[in-house]
């Protein structure tokens, strides 16, 4: 009922993540109506990203320089690397600020159901990284699934030959969880890593 | 801690309905993550559909021409004409294929807390399009909140001088709801509207 150009833009934006063709809908249609305020900034942004957007070489992040920002500053502390899945988890640490170490972005889990095997990851290079004792430690953040632990188990023994320490995120309590709402499996792992007040 | 062309990508795309921030910055990721497949269609897109996009000078739909595909239907019943707050409502009611005639979109409602009056509607236009009786029925299918109402009851009165037969929407049970959990207030409205069988 509307031009194509609508109904391809209402298809894109329906494949971004959080957006379902309603909402996607409704997204257009807030474009479309302040196109000055909304629609071309925001294609200023996409193509202003698009140009600068770089992936770094040394670690994986997505970023606007090459290396990226985290693996050029020199107050990072380079023999701790952080392994995760995914560019958003890096984010995701970053954003606490509470990690001083580099990252290492693997890009995915091993899945023998999605037929994801180790030479699909980002692997050779942290190996490479971490050989003849040039890291001290390595910490494995990846997620608490079955794919994110067997990924775990087998980059710990991709690294066993380094000589850098593996360390992987402690299970618990989420802080400010409530205990009957955990599961089991959290509740026991809390239990078991109990620590002196 | 990334470029200033992501957060400024992120910021718009969570100005977005639907989108907060963790998800604008999830669609974000996506989008750099596969720049051929999904930024740079959107980019063309988001182009092309600002620059086809008009306003029906007659309606007020948003369309790639102008007057607009339904205006400019000829198995359209000009006399019927269906008068909407928003685009989206036109929309909506395109998409059930159930209405022959044509459109008016207010672009909004009345509203004295956020000092919207008849002057910022358009109302105007509506009238003279109704005048000399060149509009049989008029339909108010205006949302049913108290502004909604507000403005049909402003609307209806406006159009008093037309000839036209001013008619709203049918208040009732919704299609596959279940009376428990109707509120009191439709389920009234249902038992007075109530038609035989």
């Amino acid at each position: 009922m509307n031009g194509p150009e609508i109904d391809t833009l209402v298809r894109l934006l329906s494949k971004l993540p959080g957006l379902g063709p309603r909402s996607a809908r409704r997204a257009a249609l807030q474009l479309l109506k302040k196109k000055e305020a909304t629609l071309l900034p925001l294609v200023d942004a996409l193509s202003a990203a698009a140009e600068a957007i770089k992936t770094c070489q040394t670690c994986g992040n997505l970023d606007t320089r090459d290396p990226c920002s985290v693996c050029a500053d020199d107050k990072r502390d380079r023999q701790l690397v952080c392994v995760v899945e995914d560019v958003a988890d890096l984010w995701a640490i970053e954003r606490t600020a509470g990690f001083k170490g580099v990252y290492h972005v693997l890009g995915g889990t091993l899945s023998a159901l999605d037929g994801r095997g180790p030479q699909d990851l980002n692997l050779a290079s942290l190996v490479e990284r971490c050989a003849g004792g040039r890291v001290r430690e390595v910490v494995l953040a990846l997620n608490a699934t079955v794919e994110g632990q067997t990924t775990a188990h087998y980059v710990a023994d991709r690294l066993s030959a380094s000589g850098a320490e593996i360390t992987r995120l402690a299970h618990g309590v989420p802080v400010g969880g409530e205990l009957d709402y955990l599961d089991d499996g959290t509740l026991v792992a809390a239990l078991r890593a109990r620590r002196a007040v």
